[in-house]
């Protein structure tokens, strides 16, 4: 079993490396905070032995050896950024629990056949950069390096320049590595667990998502001297669309769920009716079905909307991903795992999207998700216990340890 | 009668500094930009023998003395600062047509009794620092200096900083002055003049307004993972509000407007649930009681919207004065001076605030309107012919010289 102070120490360590305002952290994809917690992993994994490869996505992988120079190696792992406001477990609870259990291992002088490797994959929550899962999404072939390199930030600058910027771009062909396996562990960032009260999610599925960025545009002009009746106002036909996200999403629910997190008004006057408004909608469900028709509803709503109110509407898809099902070895093994060791379980159709969600589309893939307190994530209150966490990497470690053959 | 050439190049020179993105200006107060237009208009000043004195909010005084030392001067001008996506004539052609009348009466060797000024007043347009009219507001005693100080602007900094910073803090007490009174030339900004083909708007009230700024919380969570019943989006609540304040304004037209201008978002993640949202509502009428209801009922429906979503609402009145009535005796020469002139004219309400508004406390007030293209205004493709400005610096001329006896 693995150490779950040692473990818990790593996690609040790293969440040192660029503290949010409540509690959480804010380590944004490519910021110098990124780069930060990138070396203290990267010191943690040699101080374990590993060494440590990065691809030109900026992935990182720490390889523990194994007995047999042929076999493929077990990966396990997830991301080490944040969001904006996000928590101290998102992410890094798979990296660090990944890190934990090569050192378990190390403490119990474990030998296994195929060779283990924590992954460290770059811009997973998409705040920074959209899509979300960019680089494990180019590792999977889902995306080119070179339009991954050519996204944006809210500045301007490009994910290729700030990837070199940070220092963190290697040389390594992204998606050259194969893998035997690939699991990774994650805190649910919804609240079945713990309502259930069980200790382990073997996830089966994870829903698909469908980002749609929207665009309207009315007509910028005074809000005091233009009569009602001659306003084109872009933020009040924005106003109307989120109105109807929120009701295509309840029309499918409880398979689906929708919102705009990211929302921009233009010239964001307090005197000047909006001439633009800029946001995006993200539908999901684990249903293909239920997510084409949701677009699809929002685009012709939309529409309807726009052309009542005399504004233009635009919309283009800026992310997405099909519902996955997981590997049914993979998933086993981590049934297995938690059986074993007598932790309570229950299959789980993941929330949100992962890396996992991408490598499952090159490897064999399985998610083992433990609870957070209220079922809340994406938000710097985001907790969980060390009794979660130790579960999670537990049954992590001998989903490994099945698979990776001792 | 004035140069319109020479007019109009002025405006032209004027739009140089601080051009925006669409062929308009973004020339924003106490901005490098706005410091730079602050010069060249003391500059032409002073080549037409003013003196130019300078108060402690920064309101610029260009005055051409009168034969009557004990006179008190008769007052003209307006703004030049703009709209971060403003147009070339808001404010400036008040500031610039009154310049122009004095190069005209130089021109002419026109005496008058009473000195006139023409004045620049600071931060008329609100964007930056609210409330609008801030320093004009000072001068006639609504806002305390120490008060208009303390204002911050987005990024924290505030305005007596940067007033400082931009090297216009004057030394003169603000509101010292006496005026004999005080004349505005301004675009209407609105549809109304250009629709009854009038070359003159002859105003006599202004519409009041309010500025309240909403705050609502929810919780940021996980927009994939968050079951939509759990939810507590403050951007759908902020969508409601929208709806709800467009509907609010509808109820009362064609006396009030209202709308939503500047909107912002927290944190601002495509994939993160919107745990609070801040905005402010814009509601004008010329009646007090009108507006009085819409401030009521914003409040009213605003909280119930948010109960019933188990949000939190708070509201903040952050801008507002009451509806104006100008000086009989000011307006009586406006309206006199259109008629000798032959330009054709009707009465105005004013839809937007302006500098006069607060002046119109402790001076008599009169403003003179001329059209503008489409109505359109606060918007970088904001429209003027040359014969409407000329006009309406004609008009200000002849009042002027009524009023400052000849
Ligand atoms: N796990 C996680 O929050 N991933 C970001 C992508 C998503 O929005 O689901
Ligand atoms: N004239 C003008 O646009 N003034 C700004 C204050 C207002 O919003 O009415």
């Amino acid at each position: 079993k693995i150490d779950p102070d040692r473990l818990w120490d790593s996690l609040m360590e790293m969440a040192k490396i660029g503290p949010g305002v409540a509690g959480g952290n804010n380590r944004q994809t490519l910021t110098d905070e990124d780069a930060e917690g990138r070396a203290l992993f990267q010191k943690w994994c040699e101080e374990a032995g590993c060494t440590m490869g990065l691809d030109q996505m900026g992935n990182m992988f720490a390889q523990r050896d194994g007995t047999d120079p042929e076999a493929l190696p077990v990966y396990v792992g997830s991301h080490l950024d944040t969001q904006p406001t996000g928590g101290k477990y998102d992410g890094i609870l798979g990296v660090l629990g990944g890190l934990e259990i090569l050192r378990t291992m190390n403490d119990l002088g474990i030998k296994t056949k195929h060779p283990i490797v924590v992954t460290n994959f770059t811009n997973e929550e998409g705040t920074r950069y959209a899509p979300a899962m960019l680089s494990s999404g180019v590792f999977a072939g889902i995306h080119t390096q070179d339009w991954a390199y050519e996204r944006t930030d809210a500045e301007g600058k490009s994910f290729g320049d700030e990837l070199k910027r940070i220092g963190w771009r290697g040389e390594e062909e992204v998606g050259a590595r194969k893998m035997h396996a690939f699991f990774e562990l994650h805190i649910e960032q919804g609240p079945i667990l713990e309502a259930e009260g069980k200790d382990i999610g073997v996830v089966t599925h994870g829903q698909g998502l469908s980002w749609t960025q929207v665009t309207i545009t009315g007509k910028d002009s005074h809000t005091g001297s233009t009569p009602m009746p001659m306003r084109r106002d872009a933020g009040l036909g924005m106003a109307r669309v989120l109105e109807k996200v929120s009701e295509i999403a309840w029309s499918h629910a409880p398979h689906a769920v929708g919102a705009a997190g990211h929302i921009e008004v233009y010239p964001n006057s307090r005197n000047v009716i909006p001439g633009k408004t800029v946001f995006t909608v993200d539908f999901r469900s684990p249903d293909l079905s239920v997510i084409e028709d949701m677009e699809k509803r929002l685009r012709e709503d939309g529409q309807k909307i726009a052309d009542d109110m005399e504004l233009q509407i635009e919309f283009e898809k800026v992310g997405g991903f099909d519902p996955v099902a997981f590997d049914e070895g993979c998933v086993t093994a981590v049934r297995n795992a938690a059986e074993r060791l007598g932790y309570s379980h229950m299959n789980l159709i993941s929330g949100a999207g992962h890396d996992a969600c991408w490598i499952n589309a090159v490897a064999p893939t399985a998610m083992v998700m433990c609870p957070c307190v209220d079922g809340l994530s994406h938000n710097e209150a985001e907790e969980i216990t060390k009794d979660w966490a130790k579960a999670g990497a537990d049954v992590l470690l001998h989903a490994v340890l099945e698979t990776a053959e001792i």
